[in-house]
């Protein structure tokens, strides 16, 4: 069955990509069977794709190719994809030198393979416009879609296909996330992982030569798993960029996108260049077509991991740009004030009537009531912060509260004010201040580097994180871009109400 | 003796100050008797400081003094300065309520006190315009020089004059500090002590209507012990601004002053009038003023915490703006040229001969020699890597290096690459590319959130600082934003050579 398969020819290869762009991705997802192609006893080519199924669980079956062996730890190794022992393949890894690989994508067309991740480099992005060619003539001579190449692949928590060894499936988390780096799709990985935050996908789509990154938006646009999508991207090539806008579109009405384009310089550009290929283009034009569609755009890794791990819980979005700031201090307050209005957002005064019920709840020792809120060395105290924090939340000047709690004093703050699970009590109070249904940031202060100083404000973070669903950024920068935008696609959803 | 010290009478406050800043500050920071007015049982009052002192193990003399209390917790309270028993007095610390304040800088003022800090609050941040002319009219009738009020006031390493129960005193470290804000005092003493750096000094000067900010920058010019000035301040009243100006300038020619001016918008600038009092000014006109004279200027908390800790080890200032970057990877090459490059500096292409060179000692797989260098999977091999650092420090075309390794993987690094001590062999080829004299940053490309994988690159970082002398900045837009500025200081200074 597999060679009797008509091979698809296209007059060009612009009307190729975009008849094939309406293939379901799902068995690329969810694939019963993989092959991989390439498998050798040299554990940084395919042999590693085979461990990291078997270690992450994948229940389908494994199929390790190479003609030149027949056994590799055990493992039996079949010939070729024609071997009659290999079933239908859903999903191929290509791990052969780069000269090889056309005729392996060849092969896999033959045998009706629906996918194909080619792991292998050096085509456009090492300057071999010539091997691109020939991969291009050879993809477009079938029906098997490829991802990449020049990539790591795909990672999905439920079927556990996956790439990558140190891998978490039993994290809560909706992000689906695609990247044209496949170190930045590991960095992502584990940052967030390591926060208690699961993606439900990742791929790493390389030069993303036939799967386009439009294709993956409108899968994981429908895709009821998904609640959140995340990219990153350094090119696109000029063909795609029409059907990348559109998908753009459809999806960020219905789920929100954070992009980070790498290439925004020159040099970063050149470097994009020899990274992935294709064609980065000004990044002042990216920039400003990300925004008119919604995207919340991440300048660099830490900006798109905050924003990620603070959207993976789904705050509300702010109806407005009014920041309220509750703190204790105040060269802190001079400073979030500072960050927050840099960002164009406002700190606007609290009504007449907050300020009274402040003045109620709060001795007048060392506060301000105004905003940013000094609540003084009473602002410690979880009962009075808890009350102070409602009443702001619930002014109908502030449509967002960026706050602070110290979890590296917990201890001292027990001590001094007699109180016992002082972080529990800062959580419960948190908590109840959410109901009111704006959102809250929360910034942990981080002042000691100490690594037990350090493991107070992790767990206290995870716990604010998933516990609360408290967004907790701890650059102010970074809270106020991401409130920024967040008000920003708030107004650009309110269009289509 | 006290009471008969003629005081001095001026016909203006400006012309008093002028007068008055000729004194030399050495008592307030060797104070050889401390005197402690306003200690109750209230354990946030005065006793802290005796406290403080006890504990930090201040070898001079110590006199609490409160005319209600006769011994508190076994110490003898003296009634009054005038006691026959109080010695003469290098520093008082005032620390009762703020309407008492001024006749307790006249006791100061009969006594011959040289130093007073007031601890106490509630003058022109508070709106208490009226106390603040009744308290700088006291000021100005005697010889008493003031820090503060609404301060916390000083510390120095050698006399442990202290204010702080939590502080260090055997790090390595030439920093001093001054800032108008208590609590950013302590959140940058406990950042760097964390971190393994000492301050020499540090000033919590609150709204210094006397001492003021630039007599405190002239004696850190002259003081030998001191290697860094950092400065975060949020006001500045008018007619002091040519006297810090001057200052600042005779200052800067000497030693690296950095500068977090809090209060950079209307709403900053607003908060900043009810923490510090004063005027705050437009923060365009400060920028411009600083970086004329040289000083490097931190945005935010972060950048000063970062700036500070690079700067205290003196790594050798940028000959100008070109940075090789020098890693493994895409991805993270793309985003470090766009950080570097929005900073305005360059990632100029290295030399024939280098790029000859590396092409000699790395494996050409996954790599490119250009810059941004990706070293590839070579990279991580502590002697190749080492090779390639130097080669690429000694380029003609490099004025600066940023390069990242990855304490957090070394284990990996051990068991994949056969090797032991992966750090330590890191640390001994980065020693010796220093040897270049030019300046190399480090990047310790943070993914894992775990505390364990945290203590790794606390360690790390500590070793990479104090051992090879190299800074250590994560967050690469600090890391070019301090570069840029190196680059200009050292531009600033060749004026004078």
């Amino acid at each position: 069955m597999p060679s009797s398969l008509p091979l698809i020819k296209a007059d060009s290869q612009e009307g190729l990509l975009n008849n094939r762009a309406g293939t379901d991705l799902t068995p690329l997802f969810y694939p019963q069977n993989i092959a991989v192609i390439g498998v050798s006893h040299n554990k940084v080519g395919g042999i590693k794709y085979i461990v990291a199924h078997e270690v992450s669980g994948f229940s389908g079956g494994l199929y390790p190719i190479n003609p030149n062996y027949q056994e590799i730890d055990g493992r039996r190794i079949y010939p070729s994809l024609e071997d009659p022992d290999v079933p239908d393949i859903d999903l191929a890894i290509i791990a052969v030198p780069a000269p090889n690989v056309p005729d392996v994508v060849r092969d896999c067309h033959r045998k009706g393979v629906k996918f194909a991740i080619i792991f292998s480099s050096g085509f456009e992005e090492s300057g071999r416009d010539d091997l691109d060619r020939e991969l291009r003539a050879a993809i477009a001579e079938g029906p098997t879609r490829i991802v990449g190449p020049n990539c790591l692949g795909v990672f999905n928590q439920e079927s556990r296909v996956n790439f990558y060894y140190a891998m978490s499936f039993d994290l809560p988390g909706n992000i689906s996330f695609v990247s044209q780096s496949g170190g930045t799709t590991a960095r992502l990985l584990v940052a967030l992982q390591s926060m208690g935050i699961g993606l439900q996908n990742a791929v790493s789509i390389g030069n993303s030569i036939d799967v386009s990154i439009g294709e993956m938006l409108l899968y994981f646009k429908d895709d009821p798993k998904t609640g959140l999508i995340v990219l990153y991207m350094e090119n696109m090539e000029k063909e795609k960029g029409p059907e990348f806008l559109a998908a753009l579109q459809a999806t960020t009405r219905v789920k929100p996108v954070i992009i980070w384009k790498g290439g925004q310089t020159d040099v970063g550009i050149k470097a994009a260049k020899s990274h992935t290929g294709g064609l980065a283009g000004s990044y002042r034009i990216w920039q400003a077509a990300l925004r008119q569609y919604g995207v919340i755009v991440a300048e660099n890794f830490e900006e798109m991991r905050d924003f990620a791990a603070a959207m993976s819980i789904h705050p509300p979005l702010p109806r407005g740009n009014r920041v309220g700031i509750v703190l204790s201090g105040g060269g802190i307050g001079v400073e979030f004030a500072d960050a927050i209005c840099k960002q164009g957002l406002e700190v606007p005064e609290l009504t007449a009537e907050t300020q009274a019920k402040l003045a109620e709840y709060i001795p007048d020792i060392n506060s301000s009531f105004r905003n940013p809120v000094d609540l003084g060395e009473y602002g410690y105290v979880p009962t009075y912060y808890g009350q102070a924090l409602k009443a702001i939340a619930e002014d109908a000047n502030v449509d967002a509260i960026l706050t602070v709690r110290e979890p590296e004093r917990s201890t001292w703050f027990e001590n001094s004010l007699q109180l016992t699970d002082f972080d529990g009590q800062n959580l419960v109070v948190l908590k109840s201040a959410t109901e009111v249904g704006k959102p809250i940031f929360m910034n942990l202060s981080p002042n000691s580097e100490l690594p037990e100083d350090y493991a107070k404000r992790y767990n206290f973070r995870k716990r604010l994180m998933l516990e609360d669903g408290i967004p907790t950024i701890d650059y102010t920068p970074h809270a106020a871009k991401l409130l920024k935008q967040m008000a920003a696609y708030q107004r650009y959803l309110s269009q289509f109400e």
